[in-house]
C-alpha cells in the first residue's frame, strides 16, 4: 500500500508540477501578445500529458487516478474499493501541495514573479465570477466541472474496459484531459480535479481557498455522474480492477 | 440496442460539446489578435480528440459512429446493416443538439457572450459564401466537404480493416477529423458531419439553418463515395463489423 | 498491382491535399499576424497526419510510401523491388498533382486567392534563395533536405523493422514528417518528397518549376543514404517488407 | 557494440539537429511577434518526436537514451551496466555537437543569422541568470533540471517496466520530453541531457560553455534520484534491460 500510495502522490505531483508549471512558467512567455508562449493550447497538452506519461509510468502500481474525482468516479462505477478512497484522496492532495510548493520555488527565481490572490487564475488556480479568467459566472462554472469531469470517467472506465483495445487507455485518458482543458480553461481555468485545485490554492491564499468548495463538490458530482452511468452503459462487471 | 443509441448519444454529445464548446469558449481567447487563445489549430486538435477518446470509450458499444454520414458510408461499404441507419441518425442529431443546447447555458455565462445568425462561424456553426470564415463560394464548400468526408471514410474504413493493426483505429480516425479541421475550417467552418452541423444550427437559427442542406447532402454523398471506393480498395468482405 | 498503385495515388493525394491544403487555406488565416491561424506548426502536424492517417489505411495495401523518395530509399535498404519503382513514382506523381488541382479549385473559391510565381512559398511551393520563405540558399537547402529525407528512412526502416513493436509504425512515421516540418519550412518549406513538390509546382509553374531539379535530387539522394545506412545498422534481413 | 553505438550517435544527432534545429530555424519565423512561426510549443513537440521516432527505429538497437543523465539513471535504477556508460557518453556527446555543427551550416545559409554569446538562448543554448530566457536564478536553473530529469527517469523506466503495456514506452518518454520543455524552456533553455547542451555551446562559446557545469551535473543527479526512486517503486527486478 505504501508504494500505491507513493505512486498516487508522485502521479499527483507531476500532474500540478506540469500542467500548472506550464501555466505558470511558459503559458506568457515574453508578456501579452507574444506568440512565443505556449498559450492555452500548451498549457491543455501539458495536462495531458502529465497523465498520459504517469498512467505508463506508475498505472501498473497504483490505478493512476492523480484525482479525487476519479477515485470517487471508479468507485462508483465498481472498479475501487471504499476503504481506499481515503487514503487515496489524501496521498493525492498531499502530492499536489508539495508540487505548487516546489512550483512556487522556481517560480519565484524570476525577477518579475507574483501572486496576487484577487487576480483570475492566479499561480494557475482556479475560479468563478470574478476569478474566472474570461469573468464565467458560478453557475457556468459549477456546470461545466460537472459534465467535464463526468465524461472524463465515462473515458477513463470505457478505454479501460475489458473490451476495448489493451495498452492505449493512458493516451485516450490523458488527451481526454488535454481535450478538457481546450474547451474550459476560459471558465474556470479547468479543475476537475480537487487536488489540483488546492494545491495551487494553498500557495495563493485568499479568494481561491474561499472557491475551493465548487472544485471539490462539482468534479466529485460529475466523477459519480460519469461512473454510475458507465457502469450501466459498459455492462460492467462488479470485479475491482482500478485503472485510471 | 438502447445501449449502442445510448453510446451514439453521448458520443456525438461529447463531439459537440468537445469540438463546438472550444471553438466557441476558448479559440479566441483574450479577443482579436491574442495568441493566448487555442485558435484554429485548438479547434482541430479537440475534435480529432473528442472522436479519439470517444472511441476507445465507446467503440466497443456502438462501434463509434458518431456522425450520420460516417453510418451512410459505412452501410455504402458493407459495414453496417440498413435498418440501424435511422435509428442511430437520430441517436446522433439529437445528441449533437443536446450538446449545443448545455454549451449554450455555458457559455451565456459570460458577460460578453452574443449569437449572430448572419455572422460567419457565429455560435460555430457551418456555413459557404457570406457564412464562410474565409468567404468561399458554395462550389468551394460542397466540393471540400465532398472530399473530406469521403476520405474520412477511407481512413475509417481502412484504420478498421481486418489487415489493419488492432488497436489504434482510434487514434486512426480521431487524428484524421483533426487533418480535416486543419485544412477547412477557413472553408465552411469544417462540417463532414451533418449532426454536428444541425446540433449549433438550432441554437442559432436563421442563416444557418437555411444553409444545412449542403451539410447533410455533400457529406453524406462524400461518405458513400468513400464507402463505396474502399469496398473496391480493401477487398473486404461483406460481414458486418461496423466500427468507427 | 492496381490496388496497389490506387493506393499509392490516393495516399499521396491525401498528402499533398492535407498537408499543402492546410498551408494554404488555413496556415495565415484571417492575415498577417492573426494568432488565429494555425501557422507552421498546424501545417507541420497536417503534413504528419495524412502519412499517420494514410498509413493505418492503406499500408496493408502498397506499403504507404506515398513519396519517390521513400520508394527508392526502400529499395536502396533491400525492402522494395527495382520492379515497381516506376509505377510507384509514376502512380505518386499524378496523385500529388491531382490534389493539387482540386486544392487550386476550392482555394480559387475565396475572393483574395492569389497565385504568384515569383513568392516565396506561394501554393505551398518549395523553393530555394528566393524562393526560400527564410531566404536560405541553395546550399542550405540542398543539405536540409538531404539530411532530413535520410533520417526520415532510418525512422521509416527502424520502426517496421521486425524487431520494432508491431502496428507502431505508421505514428513514428507519420510524427517524423510532423518533426521533418517543424525543421524546415523556413528553408525550403519542406519537401523531402519530390511528388509533393511537382504537383503543387505544376499549378503555378515559373520558378517553382525551375527549381524542382533540387526537390527530386536531394530528397532521393538523402531516401538512398539513409537506406543503405540502416541496411548496415539493422542487421536487415534481404526479404522484402515493403512498407512505409 | 560499433552498431550500439553508432545508433545512440545517431539517435543524439537526431535529437539535437531535431529539437534544436527547429528552434533555432522556426521558433521565431517571420520576426518578433508573428504568430507563423512554431514557438516554445513547436520546439517543445519537436524535442519529443526525436526521442518517439528515435525510440521506434532504434530502441531496438541500443535502448535508445540519447542522453547520459538517461545512462546514468537507468544504472542507477538497475537497467544498464556500468562499464557501457563511458562508450555511450561519448557517442552522445559527439552525435550532439556532430548535429550542431551541421545544423549551424544550413542557418548560416540565411541572410539574417548570427550566433552572440551573451545573448540568452542564443543557438538554442542553455544557461541560467543573464542566459537564462526568462531571466531565471541559477538555482531555479538548477532545482528544475533536477525536478524534471528525475521524473524523465521515472517515466522512462515505469513505461519500460515489464508490467507496462508492451510498445508504447517511446510514445510515454517522448511525449514526456515534450512536457519537460513546455514547463521550462523560460527557465534554462530546457536541457536534461548534457550531451544536447554540449553540442550546441560547442558552436557558440563564451558563457554557454561556462555555464555548462550545470548541465552535466543538474541532469545526471536528477537522473540517479529518478532512476534510484523507480527502482524502489516497481519492484525492479535487477536483470538488464536497457531501455529508453
Amino acid at each position: 500500500m505504501i508504494k500505491r500510495l507513493s505512486a498516487e502522490f508522485i502521479g499527483t505531483f507531476w500532474l500540478v508540477f506540469g500542467g500548472c508549471g506550464s501555466a505558470v512558467l511558459a503559458a506568457n512567455f515574453g508578456g501579452d501578445g507574444n506568440p512565443l508562449g505556449i498559450g492555452l493550447l500548451g498549457v491543455s497538452l501539458a495536462f495531458g500529458l502529465t497523465v498520459l506519461t504517469g498512467a505508463y509510468a506508475l498505472g501498473h502500481i497504483s490505478g493512476a487516478h492523480f484525482n479525487p474525482a476519479v477515485s470517487f468516479g471508479l468507485w462508483a462505477g465498481g472498479r475501487f474499493p471504499a476503504k481506499d478512497l481515503l487514503p487515496y484522496i489524501v496521498a493525492q492532495t498531499l502530492g499536489a501541495t508539495a508540487a505548487a510548493f516546489i512550483l512556487f520555488q522556481i517560480a519565484n527565481g524570476s525577477p518579475g514573479f507574483a501572486v496576487d490572490p484577487a487576480a483570475a487564475g492566479t499561480f494557475a488556480t482556479n475560479g468563478y465570477d470574478a476569478m474566472s479568467p474570461g469573468g464565467y459566472s458560478v453557475a457556468s462554472g459549477f456546470l461545466v466541472e460537472v459534465v467535464l469531469t463526468a465524461f472524463f470517467l465515462v473515458v477513463i472506465m470505457g478505454a479501460t474496459h475489458n473490451r476495448a483495445p489493451a495498452g492505449f487507455a493512458p493516451i485516450a485518458i490523458g488527451l481526454a484531459l488535454t481535450l478538457i482543458h481546450l474547451i474550459s480553461i476560459p471558465v474556470t481555468n479547468t479543475s476537475v480535479n480537487p487536488a489540483r485545485s488546492t494545491g495551487v490554492a494553498m500557495m495563493v491564499m485568499g479568494t481561491p481557498v474561499s472557491q475551493l468548495w465548487l472544485f471539490w463538490l462539482a468534479p466529485i458530482l460529475g466523477g459519480l455522474l460519469g461512473g454510475v452511468f458507465y457502469k450501466w452503459l459498459g455492462h460492467d462487471r462488479p470485479d475491482i480492477v482500478g485503472n485510471g
